[in-house]
């Protein structure tokens, strides 16, 4: 086998070790079927149980009451950015606020608008999207049709501590980078959806969770394949969904459940990686500097900068020599990423935290 | 390793052995990387060489010449029964004509009704749809804005043995299900799609073949994850593609060039194969019925009857002990049916006909 590297890519990122040694074990064929789960038909038996079991660790791992759907989605989380406002805003006559934090904010209200009236509730724009509003800084419609907010701005690294009270407008989240990463109170959300391939699964799946009641929104005549309500009636199964995709995401989430024991001790955990990273950094007198404020710092995404450009580039090539790699910032911003989802080992993060703080010595 | 089956499928349906066992091989790190490709970010170096391969394997086994882009989508054949009208109809002021050659067929024009105006050019209805139209029957409007097939109807076992005449009007095609199985004359295409589940890869991405000129009909405030022509733009990376189907689908068209050099092998192969199943049900005696007629049997799918329902359980119970599974006809219509794509071996065929003869001379 290939030496395998710590990868602290955005996503696609890291997947746990020991799921992608059952994946490649079972490959060939799922145990007591003698068919690939590549090659199975997704009315079949066996793919009814791997969809029903991943919906199932969801649930459990999620707190999900029976007055949600589990949809299990295709298009990535920027399809949903048009499939939301489409169903739940759309013809609704009302506007929908858009809280903006962060580069992925600005895509959902763009794709939005194509559906509907938009409104802008907050905008991190001044402070460079550094930061996570106040709550008397947000100016919510009463009236809205829903809320958006983007719960962790991959790029910025910022991470919403809590949720904003929206009352009773429903409150529609991109999840996208965090889903499984901390528990979240659920019956204060609308929607809450994330592409799998942070936390979640590999690429190919989108993950979509929403209260029953906004089912009901979505015109008659909305696209089959755009309609959550035709979605959620069909579990799903409209046509063949991204198979292998979702016995990931069970595999991933039985794997969450047997080594974390549920998302209390898996936040725990990410707490503590990000914490060595965010040491290392306090500890390095300023020639670290991370974008995030300090009440709002991403446990997912720790973005930093040095000092120059060259040092910066000098760093990723130590970073790589010891197998630390796919640190460089979104080639928006610049600067250096470290993206520490579920997946990735503690032992990842303190090579990583040993080699900043040994570089910060050397080139302050 | 458990034991494989021969699985008769309709889709997600087998993949060659070959490919499983370079897909397990690499699952944990691909070569050189370090990174298994379900980890891999789809901006990276090794995922740009494998999009780019899968796609040039695609040109060259289909003769795509360079106006015309090759796209890797997500949602499944289904969301391009929406995508389509709503890129090349919708603000038109045109009508879009569809032929009616079975049950997907029909899906499509339910679909295109959401984006403008439909025509149903020809319906196989009045023979329960069980062949194709002569050029004659067809109600071609000369100004419509394309004239829509399905090229192999995977229920009812019907398929086109050319193309339709739609002269200056673009065809588009749903090739869903015999895409990659035989050589086409690209050039009398304007937009040829398929999922990926039935001869090119597992399911989660879906194969978008379209003309230059048509990228340019669809509207500017187009939702961008269904825009042809921002997703054409992106090369099919707005978002993060589902990087592990594609992977599959750059080695099963490896896999067709290294065993058959080509599409016009391959179709012979898939001639053999269909030919053993169609002569064990003409030598039968009327024992099997096949629905399609004789000038248009689906090299794909073969549909078939045997005289009453309690034998056809008997067969496929007799089926399952020799390890021919999958063989129930779809739920909608009944019967048995064989889906003998691409990977299914001529061994699998073969063990089916001897059944076949074995069972209709024991129960005639």
């Amino acid at each position: 086998m290939e030496e395998r590297v710590y990868n602290f890519s955005p996503g696609p990122a890291m997947l746990p070790l020991a799921v992608l040694e059952e994946a490649q074990r079972d490959l060939l064929a799922l145990p007591g079927v003698g068919i690939s789960v590549l090659e199975i038909s997704h009315r079949s038996k066996p793919f009814t149980e791997i969809i029903e079991a991943a919906e199932s660790n969801l649930r459990k791992l999620m707190g999900i009451s029976q007055n949600y759907k589990v949809l299990f989605l295709q298009g990535g989380a920027q399809l949903q950015f048009v499939m939301a406002p489409m169903n739940i805003l759309r013809g609704t006559g009302k506007s929908a606020d858009y809280i903006l934090t962060g580069t992925w904010g600005k895509k959902a209200i763009k794709e939005a608008a194509t559906q509907g009236k938009t409104s802008v509730a907050w905008d991190g724009e001044a402070t460079n999207y550094n930061c996570v509003p106040a709550e008397a800084d947000l100016k919510l419609d009463p009236h809205a049709a829903y809320v958006h907010i983007t719960s962790n701005e991959t790029i910025q690294g910022v991470q919403f501590p809590s949720e904003p009270q929206t009352g009773d407008v429903p409150l529609v989240c991109d999840s996208s980078s965090d889903l499984l990463s901390r528990p979240v109170p659920i019956e204060k959300y609308g929607i809450i959806y994330a592409c799998a391939q942070k936390n979640a699964g590999p690429s190919g799946v989108t993950i979509v969770v929403i209260r029953d009641d906004l089912l009901e929104r979505g015109a008659d005549d909305l696209p089959t394949m755009l309609s959550y309500k035709k979605l959620a009636e069909a579990k799903s199964l409209v046509n063949t969904p991204p198979t292998f995709a979702i016995y990931m995401v069970k595999l991933i989430t039985e794997w969450i459940m047997r080594e974390f024991d549920g998302l209390e001790k898996m936040q725990e955990h990410n707490r503590k990686k990000a914490g060595l990273l965010y040491d290392a950094i306090e500890k390095s007198g300023g020639f670290y500097q991370v974008h995030a404020a300090p009440q709002c710092r991403s446990l997912m995404n720790v973005a930093f900068r040095l000092p120059e450009a060259e040092l910066e580039g000098k760093f990723l090539d130590g970073a790589a020599e010891r197998g630390l790699v796919s640190l460089e910032g979104h080639r928006s911003v610049g600067g250096c990423r470290a993206s520490i989802y579920n997946a990735m080992p503690i032992e990842g993060v303190q090579k990583l935290a040993e080699l900043m703080t040994e570089f910060s010595q050397a080139n302050a």
